[in-house]
């Protein structure tokens, strides 16, 4: 624990200058929290296999992947798909429990699975803010901001996937201006689109000029969050961009999405059921696909206020069926990803700051391994925020700590300091504090721990203004990291090509509907 | 559960003219979280034992205690006291492992210890603030506000203790005043003065008339926090008070102050080494004063910011401090008292949101039974915020639902709904969620869940806003509740004739120094 922690603030104690040092690999140490007896584990996992075997899943407008279930051994009429227990286990135990998503840069290599955590950014929102502007639509600038944000931030391991939607740029496009920016402006691990199965090859094809056709075929480069449409319901869109990675071997997340008391039960066990059959449904059709396919169990559940039908988060409710899902992963064998800094509060104060510390704390607590929205969420995941992104990475710096547990080496006793100091006097001056001092607890970049008087005399800044001046100066200090030439040539041509292809059947789909 | 969950809501929907319901006593049905190996256990008590007998604990001005730990087997050299293990143990063990703290409403009495947990607000602030006028000197009304607050609040068990300071009361009286304002404007249970060993006695006496004297004999009306002056010291003030209360059965709880890196040595295992062994000193001390006297294991443990000397609270290093300090205590089958809403920040924003759940997580997830400053504390305990204690309360109440767990009855795998509902759509109006709705998940009071064009409406408030209109709603609604003319009176009477000696004597000691 000791050397890691040293080399993490030297790294960190790097100027301005030098690109920012990759991020070490989290390995969690602490025992996992638990919230279900086996016997609960158990019950969760008939219940699931009762509803695929009794009430199926909605495949909708795909009849390959029908005709795929039903070739390996589903029942399929018209478009639902009922599945028993025995052939749905035996394609989900093909899954891999761990696997390594490669890096531009291979010092960001990650593992997913296992005792491994990965932090990866906000995915998904229309909106951005900051404190100067609010919110308003994002743009590409805007999500390039966030890709040079994960790629300053020593706590985000991955530099995650639509960071925001770059409302610029037609929507037909936007994917591979997502893609460049990720490639150019990050050396972290990305992921793919998901909006159609051609931008799903963009993605794989983009990737293979990038690291070569043969290291993607060992090793994923892509990873892509594929949805399910709760409850008990896959569409086409997702269904297709699953089946092009699962055929190209780059990994996929299989995320029930459900708020529940809307697209599940009231209560939590049924969610958790449904959830379950969901998220295993997804990763059976991969393995029937190409068994072996990097697969991962994937939650986003939240609940819906009874009131209002508003999603809550950070509710006690969310945080027992996140520990709960990890012990469904883990049951399987499966990596784990689920949580993040969620709140359903619009700007960085109090609620948001409570609600995101009570899911990301779970999420670490419960071995979650993919953790996508760890920095930046607001609204329920409608806005990335500025300065959320800087907030959130605070409490990953402050987790990425707690998770190497307590060393209680013969060195960590201290028994020179006690017998230096003795009884009733501090050990500010003592040699073992001499020796530690540098590394000794968590340094933070953006809370303040200055007392009143000197808060004051800093004209009384709030988190939310400090986290403004931290994002700003973030930005002034990057600096892109370099890309071969040929490469980023070659990946230019393609997505020109690619531009060209797709302005071209819009215009001739916009004359033939004028 | 689904029976608590519905009652907690019935009496949450009284009108504003009903006293505020009990609080419902706790239950932790978690498996609770741990950070240590049982031979992590086994090498912090040696640990700890070592530091008793090799370097011992400095007991400054008081010579009964040095004494009492003399004639009962410890080595006493001037004011330097050592103890061996199979002394120390001897007396620790006879501590019992729960007990019932008398409230004068029998309907909150409260058990203290096991799988009980206990939530009371904020000790020890000579600040409050509050958005309107910021941070000032907090007088006698603002304690009796904070009591009110605490007895209008569902999730608050206790009434709790120093709630503010009331500065504007000479200090000699200040106990009394601070006793009749929870005995008078609230009917939870409430803690002792610790001021003085003299202080101590009149809260006993209080206590006496107005329990009862054999009542009080046989369970606590009365928990005093006796902490340590660390390191490794104890002083006249806490032990005088500790001997009044230990000689009347009355429960105290001892707790180390420790700012890990000034108070104790930067690492957490030499840390927890010597927090444990001036714990169980503490501890010894009320067992050697009256065998089986109700003891609560305290934690107060911060860690110091290396660069400003400042306390950091919400930190990693807090974290597993609280979870491994919480496996101490159940070793050595001891209440466990930590944690709290802590944070360092000086307003309630999002650095105190963060850093509160950040430590309330895992005060909740230890099993603490003890909580102590769940609700109101900010810069570090030197302000008691009145927005704050609100916006903490929503907390409290969430980690309330939370501890009990995931259910998993038929009902709640909700078979009738998924038959009813079947895939693709949504259960908002099914039987199953008629049957749950008013009860299902928990219902926010300060956060807010509004999506962002509703909240612009209401002129876009942050938490800190809506916390604001929040306190002074339930101060508004707040009715005193009945107590016993004869029993006022008494009380009354006998704070009469204390007041009369504390400024007769005071008159006097200015008399001799004029």
């Amino acid at each position: 624990m000791k050397e890691r922690a040293r080399r993490r603030t030297r790294r960190g104690g790097r100027t301005s200058a030098s690109p920012p040092a990759s991020p070490e690999s989290l390995i969690n140490r602490l025992p996992l929290v638990t919230v279900l007896s086996d016997d609960g584990v158990q019950m969760i996992h008939q219940a699931s296999m009762r509803l695929l075997k009794e009430h199926g899943v909605l495949v909708l407008d795909y009849p390959p992947a029908r005709k795929t279930f039903s070739d390996h051994g589903a029942i399929v009429e018209d478009e639902l798909v009922r599945i028993d227990e025995d052939t749905l286990m035996h394609f989900v135990s093909q899954a891999p429990e761990n696997f390594t998503q490669l890096g531009r840069n291979p010092a960001n290599n990650i593992v997913i699975g296992g005792d491994h955590m990965v932090f990866a950014p906000v995915y998904g929102p229309p909106f951005v803010s900051d404190l100067d502007g609010g919110r308003r639509l994002a743009t590409l600038a805007d999500f390039e901001n966030f890709v040079r944000l994960g790629y300053m931030c020593q706590h985000m391991h991955h530099s995650g996937g639509t960071l925001v939607e770059p409302n610029d740029v037609d929507v037909r496009e936007r994917h591979l201006d997502m893609l460049l920016a990720h490639i150019t402006f990050s050396d972290k691990a990305f992921m793919g689109s998901v909006t159609h199965a051609d931008n799903a090859r963009d993605t794989v094809t983009l990737a293979r000029i990038l690291f070569g056709v043969d290291a993607i075929a060992s090793n994923p480069a892509v990873i892509a969050l594929i949805n399910a449409s709760s409850p008990l319901r896959f569409d086409d869109r997702m269904l297709g961009a699953l089946e092009v990675y699962a055929r190209a071997r780059q990994a996929v997340i299989i995320t029930p999405f459900i708020i529940a008391g809307a697209m599940s039960p009231t209560s939590v066990a049924a969610t958790l059921a449904q959830q379950n059959a969901e998220a295993l449904f997804g990763i059976c059709y991969a393995q029937m696909l190409n068994p072996g396919t990097p697969c991962v169990y994937g939650s986003f559940l939240a609940n819906i206020d009874m009131k209002s039908g508003a999603p809550c988060f950070g509710t006690a409710e969310n945080a027992l069926a996140l520990y709960a899902t990890s012990q469904m992963a883990r049951h399987y064998g499966l990596p784990y990803r689920s949580g993040g800094n969620l709140t359903a509060a619009r700007i960085p104060g109090a609620q948001a700051g409570y609600e995101s510390a009570a899911t990301m704390l779970p999420t670490v607590q419960a071995g979650t391994n993919f953790v996508l929205h760890a920095a930046g969420w607001l609204e329920g995941g409608l806005i990335s925020s500025y300065e959320k992104f800087v907030l959130d990475a605070e409490i990953c710096g402050i987790l990425a700590r707690m998770v190497d547990g307590i060393s209680l080496s013969d060195e960590d006793f201290a028994w020179d300091a006690f017998e230096e100091v003795g009884p009733g006097n501090h050990f500010l001056g003592s040699q073992h504090t001499m020796r530690h001092y540098t590394t000794a607890f968590y340094q933070h970049s953006v809370f303040s721990m200055d007392n009143y008087e000197q808060w004051e005399e800093k004209g009384s800044p709030d988190s939310y203004r400090l986290a403004n001046l931290r994002w700003k100066q973030v930005l002034k200090e990057y600096q892109k990291p370099k890309l071969d030439e040929a490469v980023s040539k070659e990946m230019q041509e393609f997505v020109d090509q690619r531009r060209a292809e797709l302005r071209d059947r819009k215009e001739r789909t916009e004359w033939k509907h004028s």
